[in-house]
């Protein structure tokens, strides 16, 4: 039944073999990767605008430098990760390559970041995108938590079925967002060039405006280069790409890159030059589409891509999020679950912890995760700034050819993230300190994992065979709860195996029972010896334990096993479950988890 | 931890032989088997006034003659219910004596009535408590389930805490109740013997009403024997009573009976004379005392008393259902955990499974329960008149001295209970189908557990020690996650048992894997076969499901026994358990379910 569901839900198994037919072409890497970094366009320019009407409208001529210092960044950014790809054919994220050049524990932060950060991305993306939906039908208002929990199971489903399957479903509207977007600014600066917007709105560029501040501007700055989260999703995914998989990556990444460059330049230079004031209840984009197109049906095409694309953002996190729980999972900081595969060969455990966490999320904050980007935005350029900074130790410990000029993309990079990461906290504080304390705190529970992993490694490791405690003989306790068949098998069972000494012992709760049964005792197993504990207060497990725990003591000293062997029923149907007493399971685990000694269960298969 | 608080809710656990400590005199019994039935006096007479409305208030005199058919009944089920308790001393309700008497259909049609008939009784009183109380403090009136369920687990506790301490606790306010009626009753009669209220109000005795029927009188008759609820909750309480049990029952059933007679009447005289016409804000009693006392401290004395003992009624429920299930456990037709005493000697599986029911039904009704009273009412007098036909059985066949005067009086309650229901089901229909559709599932169900415990019984009863089949030897099947300390302990322990053979079982999921631990084991323990399962779909069980079985077959052949030892990890801390896959538990339970195989834990301790 369960197994029926589970298979029309994600599809049949696959085999291990089958890995290779998952692999992604370009394309698809483009759609199922990207997302997140394109669908920022919605939201990065807005970002901008919001920071600097501080001041007044007249600063938004500010909007274009600011927009360059962020196409800067990105450029660096991506000839950055490009240069990583290539070093780290393997799926070099900032975890890998942190860890590598820098030390481990700037790997387990830059690690731990980035696994926090992705839960963010689906929340918020998802919560986003929700929002965007229920704008266009406000009916559906007060159902925002329902539909944003819908649309997580429906891409927890998705990416359960197989990476390939999902991407083919997500290449369309992420490439007619592209073509939205693209029809926008391209009609735009046509109207533009045509004369048929007129100049007024906008200051023009280099007018002076009082109150205007370095901090702001960094602070402006700050909020724009929130739309470069998820450029990094392509160099954490390198083995999910077709071979040669670095070189397509590379290319992927460089084809992303200026897709969201000439977008979000096309954005930023379109709403300075209509004079667009950001609004509670319109978005940037939705009122470029609306002066450009007016309210037909390209604008509704660009609303409408818009939404699903913030939706699919999310998807980026369900690549990213279990290949880094693999990397971590590898090294044991997490545990090991993270490293099985699937029915579909996905890493099935990340892609339902991921589901259920952003889950978790967007139901206490009732679907308005929004308030989440400023922390989502410094847990992206932590490990910005960390993988850049082990960049530059690797191409000074390596010294290759032509590393300055490696060293000096990778040094700019890592100072403007850094940068970034400062003015966050200085401008922000209230909303990123969260970071302050739970990064610390997954660091040191990644350590506990470790230490745990090792400790078992230890612990099992094979010694030499002499210090082994040889088994001089074996000690068989039976509970018995009557005179059964099950018993007699019992009985039998630890004959066959010549054990030396064997005890029934039998716990009555009155008097009357404790006699019934050893005269009963007496004549049909004379031969085995019955131990009869009577239980004033009817618990089973204390007296048993207690003389578990005698006959133990002695066996040790003699170097004899003691195996205790537990009769259980085995209903023929589920329901009969209830109807018995389920103290066998009860005996085991205690025996188990508190003594030393060996538990047999002897199965009793009822037959009606 | 969990102990703890068990201890600290509950108290520490009793003896066994510490029981009869917790016997109740019968002034405690009165107090904790009667409120159910005394504080029926709270609703019975409006029930009457009610039904006598649909005519007009002109007719209220008629609920004169109906009372003395109530108290008639009343006096009929007491003395028949007198001879029940001596006829079986140890405890005999309606089930019982159903069972003894008619036959095992009629018991169980009996003791199913009854069974649902407690649950009821618990929900329906605490929730009209509930509703006293929140009509006294209107603000409470929006957590009207949440009282209700607190009400409920309040009870529960205490019962879980024992017999007797509850009734030290439930004395006080049934006592103070019938303080309250007796002052309340006696006040207003010496009003009206002194001639301080007005006649005018009453029609006379007598007086011709147009539109009466025999059929309305009926069904007013049935309304008001609602009152008479509970009353059969001391006979299924002997075993609780101090020596002599069924002497000292037998005189507080008395006691209550004309307790409730005196009560019964008082209230109905007063409506009557005061000519009191049914409200839907304020009870008949609020309005008589509020016409004795005016709105003084003694009218919130009778209020206040009322509240308490509609809450306190649902304890005859618990009384009342943990012995009743304990007869019917007893029989094999319900759970046989229903016979466990708890650490404070009470059925607690009873008590907690009473406590659940009711929650369920107060928060499935949202608190308004009183939709149940019909349902409950003639679940009561099915029982009520199965006992009595029960009776007349017993006399006719043992024909003691004076059966003929215990005949005619069982014969008369018979006759008068049976009226009663079968006007239930003519006049209230449509609130009582549900009993038509329950209690047959009820009993279905009884006879599918009885099957089965029946069918367990006969397939573990020792036979012939001739027809077990010997086992001539053995094989242990060790599955391995790898080469480690607890596989070496393992093939240590099977040797030491003389196992004829020993299969090591390795699954790996890539082929690499599987060659590197042939190379290991050759090395290792190259006396030892190991098999390895290429499974391509990365599963565990299924493969070694299929070995498993193969193994069965050849062994069964040769009368060989399979044993499958399997390694575990005992994690030394709780949270552990998340970082290692749980494949042994999982293993172990598919075996045990689906094979004939013996299964073996051989746990590791791990110490750090």
């Amino acid at each position: 039944m369960f197994n029926f569901l589970k298979q029309l839900l994600i599809g049949r198994p696959l085999k291990s073999d089958q890995l290779g037919e998952q692999k992604l072409n370009k394309k698809k890497a483009l759609a199922i990767l990207s997302s997140d970094a394109l669908s920022s366009v919605a939201y990065g320019p807005e970002q901008i605008l919001i920071a600097l009407i501080t001041v007044s409208a007249a600063a938004f001529w500010y909007s274009l430098p600011i927009a360059c210092a962020v196409l800067f960044l990105l450029t660096a950014l991506i000839l950055s990760y490009r240069q990583i790809i290539f070093a780290y054919p393997h799926g070099g994220g900032a975890y890998v390559v942190s860890k590598e050049n820098l030390g481990i524990n700037p790997g387990l932060l830059a690690g731990g970041s980035l696994l926090v950060d992705y839960i963010l991305t689906v929340a918020v993306s998802v919560s986003a995108g929700t929002d965007a939906i229920t704008s266009a039908f406000p009916a559906l208002h007060n159902h925002n938590v329902a539909i944003g929990v819908t649309f997580i199971i429906l891409l927890t489903i998705l990416n359960l079925r197989g990476v390939t399957e999902s991407a083919s479903i997500l290449a369309y509207p992420v490439y007619l967002f592209v073509l939205a977007l693209f029809l926008l600014i391209g009609v735009g600066l046509f109207n533009i060039l045509t004369g048929t917007v007129s100049t007024n709105p906008h200051t023009p560029i280099g007018t002076p405006i009082a109150g205007i501040s370095l901090f702001l501007l960094l602070r402006a700055f700050a909020s724009g280069s929130s739309a470069l989260t998820g450029i990094e999703a392509i160099s954490n995914a390198i083995p999910n790409f077709k071979e040669p998989a670095s070189s397509n990556a590379a290319k992927t990444l460089t084809a992303m890159g200026i897709l969201l460059a000439t977008m979000f330049s096309g954005i930023v230079f379109l709403a300075y030059y209509y004079g667009i004031v950001p609004q509670a209840e319109a978005t940037v984009v939705s009122l470029i589409a609306e002066e450009t197109f007016g309210r037909n049906v390209l604008y509704y095409f660009v609303q409408g891509t818009t939404a699903l694309i913030l939706i699919l953002a999310a998807n980026t996190g369900y690549s990213a999020f279990p290949l880094l729980a693999v990397n971590l999972a590898k090294d044991k900081f997490i545990p090991r679950m993270f490293t099985v595969r699937g029915d579909r060969l996905g890493y099935s455990n990340g892609i339902v912890i991921l589901g259920f966490a952003s889950i978790l999320l967007i139901v206490a904050f009732n679907g308005h995760t929004e308030q989440l980007i400023p922390l989502y935005a410094v847990g992206v350029f932590i490990p910005f700034t960390l993988s850049q900074s082990g960049m530059i130790v690797k191409w000074l410990r390596e010294k290759p050819k032509g590393w300055q000029a490696k060293l000096f993309i990778n040094a700019t990079g890592a100072l403007i993230s850094l940068t970034v990461t400062v003015v966050f906290f200085l401008t922000k504080f209230t909303q990123v300190w969260p970071v302050l304390v739970f990064l610390p705190a997954i660091i040191f529970l990644f350590y506990r994992i470790k230490k745990h992993y090792d400790a078992v490694a230890d612990q099992l490791r094979v010694q030499d065979k002499a210090t082994a405690v040889p088994i001089e003989g074996n000690v068989f306790i039976i509970p018995i709860a009557g005179i059964t068949q099950v018993v007699e098998h019992s009985i039998n069972y630890a004959r066959s195996l010549s054990a030396d000494q064997i005890i029934a012992v039998y716990i009555p709760f009155e008097r009357e029972d404790e006699k019934k049964i050893e005269e009963k005792w007496a004549k049909w197993h004379p031969d085995v010896r019955l131990v009869t504990l009577f239980s004033p207060y009817r618990s089973i497990s204390i007296p048993l334990n207690r003389f578990v725990d005698s006959v133990e003591r002695k066996a040790k000293e003699a170097n004899y096993q003691v195996t205790v062997l537990i009769p259980q029923f085995i209903p023929k149907k589920g329901w009969h479950n209830f109807l018995h007493n389920q103290s066998g399971l009860l005996i085991r685990t205690t025996l188990l988890y508190r003594k030393n000694v060996i538990v047999t269960t002897v199965p009793f298969h009822l037959k009606k």
